[in-house]
């Protein structure tokens, strides 16, 4: 018997992927959650249908949304990490030992015990003594939040569903709030080659650029994402992600990454000219 | 009906494109050649059943391959393609006034046929008058040249079937004496991902190391192109891709593109640490 599971990535391309087993599945209040065995990327989460993390590369996402806003604002004691039930980022997150307490806010506690049994890798950290799981709806839990993070990283699905919220200007407008003077907020970004992921780029773009005083995009290889080129958001009240950046005092810290690193680091600010101009213009983006 | 065309990006990854018509199809001496209207990527030619160019996302690759040289080694005149029936690549050169001679070299003539039928904007170029287009081995052509291109391109298919020759070390030092002193060889060079793709981007960095004094690897997001993620060597007997990039004289020369500037030149070479380490370490590849 062969078994695949198909994600569309347009309504014209499909990324189909060999399932050696389906290892677990549920309908939860907020989505449907899948988990594969592959023999390609080994386990794979999917939510409604979209492939969130495969162990073959989810390194690749989580070093990018958590060491790039940490090599450019420094010593980072406090973040609020909002979606991400699978524990990667707050993996990545427990490896600095400056960092003194992370709020994580899931809306979905079954997405947080579906990774704990099946991603033990990845949700280790969870129990971390830093870290607090909070299960409620990210919007809410950050509306009252005064001058208090470091750092925000909306580890977000896609701006439909339970992740729709997070893509809105109220949102980020909270989370400017919640951010202390030099706090950085960082999201999944979608993507720039199909149309409704452009879309959505396009959007949460706008938004964040009239809220933050500097926005910017940043892009890696995730070859499980449609396309391959997946973008994230750098957002600030001040802190230039590539002048900002001190190379050293990261590298000092000997955290070692896979995908990371701080010649990466400056490249993956510079995106290609159709990305630009579908941001909108102008090397600020 | 519904009429899909599938690559299998490895045994157990599967990229489908629906088809809105297939245009044509021939078996030449050398591979299969296949021409689809697709609603996604307009355009699509396969050979082999790989995808080779899609008119969405071809000037991604074209752009890389040939900008980023022309960046580096100022005024080429002369110049060798070898593979690249397509065209794009010869489009792309011509754009350069300084430009004088091209060698265009591609075994298959039907290859060209059937573009210059289906593709006219990227074969356009062919009929400059500085360019020859010869059709035989290139592995034949350049065996005894000294001395004659500033640069030479390497346009191949993936290293079996046609393509297999073009990256082997009897081809790649003849391309070294082909080779001005300050002469450039670029070539598509495979992904570092997917397991067969990443065997071969080693063999053929490898082998150009073995060959050419300077040898690094740059990275473009090419979404057809299997996991995203596609690499393109760079060699030379000193120039450096970034130390010698002169970023105003190319924008000086006012070529308008849509994937290549010289920030993303800076960046493309700035690999992830897993590329790094399975093309052998160092932060000199």
């Amino acid at each position: 018997m062969e078994l695949w599971f198909t994600e569309n990535h347009s309504e014209n391309v499909r990324f189909s992927v060999r399932i050696d087993k389906p290892l677990y599945s549920e309908q939860s209040p907020y989505q449907r959650i899948d988990v594969f065995e592959t023999p390609e990327f080994g386990r794979m989460l999917t939510l409604d249908g979209y492939v969130m993390i495969t162990q073959k590369d989810e390194f690749i996402y989580h070093d990018m949304i958590v060491h790039v806003p940490m090599a450019v604002k420094k010593n980072v004691e406090k973040v609020l990490v909002i979606g991400a039930g699978d524990g990667g980022t707050i993996r990545e997150l427990c490896r600095y030992g400056s960092v003194k307490h992370i709020d994580l806010v899931e809306i979905d506690g079954a997405v947080i015990r579906v990774c704990r049994e099946f991603f033990p890798e990845m949700t280790a950290s969870l129990d971390d003594e830093r870290v607090t799981v909070n299960i409620e709806d990210g919007l809410r839990f950050v509306r009252h939040k005064k001058n208090e993070y470091d750092l925000i990283i909306v580890d977000s699905t896609d701006p439909f569903g339970p992740g729709e919220g997070l893509f809105t200007r109220e949102f980020y407008g909270n989370c400017y709030n919640a951010l202390t003077d030099d706090g950085v907020l960082v999201n999944q970004h979608e993507s720039a080659f199909y149309e409704n992921d452009a879309k959505a780029m396009c959007r949460a773009h706008e938004r964040l650029r009239s809220v933050f005083e500097v926005h910017r995009v940043y892009q890696a290889h995730i070859p499980t994402y449609a396309s391959g080129h997946w973008l994230f958001g750098f957002a600030s009240k001040g802190l230039d992600p590539i002048k900002d950046l001190d190379a050293e005092y990261w590298e000092s810290l000997g955290i070692k990454t896979r995908y990371y690193n701080t010649e990466l680091h400056r490249g993956c600010f510079a995106l290609p000219n159709y990305v630009i101009e579908r941001l909108g213009g102008g090397k600020e983006q």
